[in-house]
């Protein structure tokens, strides 16, 4: 071992700030950082509300059942190479990655920080999610052969970190379900976006109206189908 | 200003060491500490198989519909309060609790670290949280009077970290995907579990068997539902 190039003591605080940083970076991985100094300081609930934001969910549409003949090993890498490279995506439209749930992914436009054209932003990252499924491989090889179906909401939510622990930065509220549902009762390989959603975009891009369809919870509902942008 | 009670060089190794104490903290509740430990290390994906744990999942029955005339920032408040309770549950059968996503709650026994009689430790939990949520009050300080379906399932599962960012600790495999379908396909109220959960627990508990039911994805399944413990 070479002798030591500096004092005992430097050495010790040089050691201290590598793991801090180390620590703060993957902290700040796992939360946006106004959340996670708001935490720091114990603050007891976190719930924000934001009047105006873009929910996006998209899913893999049968891949649970798909995927019953390959290792569960080989299922997660799969699903880590597609998400990770959705992550990407996100951070190239500076959208709020919220979470992944099994086979289903969630994004927001417009916090924790402001966006102006936040559902520009979404309907960007929704068109590139789908492009970047047809280019996805299974464990073996072949294409990923899954579809995924997307739901987009815009309007007002409340965002926040509750429980004691595990915390995550979530939102709450009924954008956030009717986003869910316009997933849940879409179709597959298609982008489905509610009456909302599409008055901010209908100028920029192009749609196909989907006439009235009964939405569980919320009644008979007009929606759009996203097909691209408007040359 | 009282006058600095030491040299500058050592007040700055305090502050930086009461910071990266607040990082740390923080961190640990957000993953677990030997999974924390490897993404610190830049491992690039986590998925560990693990043979044998139980998983649970409980959903606030028709919370969501319930709650839409009362303001989200109250919504959130509450499920803080109950979730927050479900922590401390949890923390006392020596549970890893996975993740809140809405209005359900993920818990699971066995992992990262060994827990003998994780079955055993889920069912004990599972009878609390009812007994939780029947405490518990709205808002406006009348019973919650929301019932809350549980599903649990024993066996393999895989356990991970995926994508590039938002990390959380979560599992996936057919005894996660089976606890789910015990709790959407359950009754409000009750808590059901596979044959498999029921076999550990069938000597010290006491159960009602669920004629065979139809479930999404699985087919025909006999399921039991856990009444309490033997006298």
């Amino acid at each position: 071992m070479p002798p030591c190039c500096c004092s005992g003591r430097r050495c010790a605080a040089a050691a201290l700030a590598l793991e801090q940083e180390r620590s703060e970076r993957l902290l700040l991985n796992v939360l946006p950082a106004p959340v996670a100094a708001r935490l720091k300081q114990r603050q007891d609930v976190i719930a924000d509300g934001f009047p105006d934001v873009t929910v996006l969910f998209a899913d893999l549409v049968d891949f649970t059942r798909r995927s019953e003949r390959i290792a569960p090993e080989q299922v997660v890498q799969v699903l880590n190479d597609l998400f990770s490279a959705f992550d990407q995506l996100a951070e190239r439209q500076g959208l709020e990655k919220i979470k992944t749930v099994g086979d289903a992914y969630m994004v927001a436009g417009g916090l924790p920080d402001p966006l102006p054209d936040h559902a520009r932003a979404v309907a960007v990252m929704a068109l590139a999610i789908r492009d970047e499924v047809a280019r996805h491989a299974d464990p073996s090889g072949r294409p990923l052969a899954v579809r995924i179906g997307i739901g987009i909401d815009t309007g007002p939510v409340v965002a926040g970190v509750i429980g004691r622990q595990r915390f995550i930065y979530d939102l709450w509220g009924d954008t956030v379900n009717t986003a869910s549902r316009m997933e849940s009762h879409g179709v597959a390989g298609c982008i489905q976006v509610t009456a909302r959603t599409y008055q901010r975009l209908r100028d920029a891009y192009r749609f196909e109206r989907r006439g009235p369809i009964d939405v569980k919870g919320k009644g008979e509902m007009v929606t759009y189908f996203l097909l691209g942008r408007n040359e």
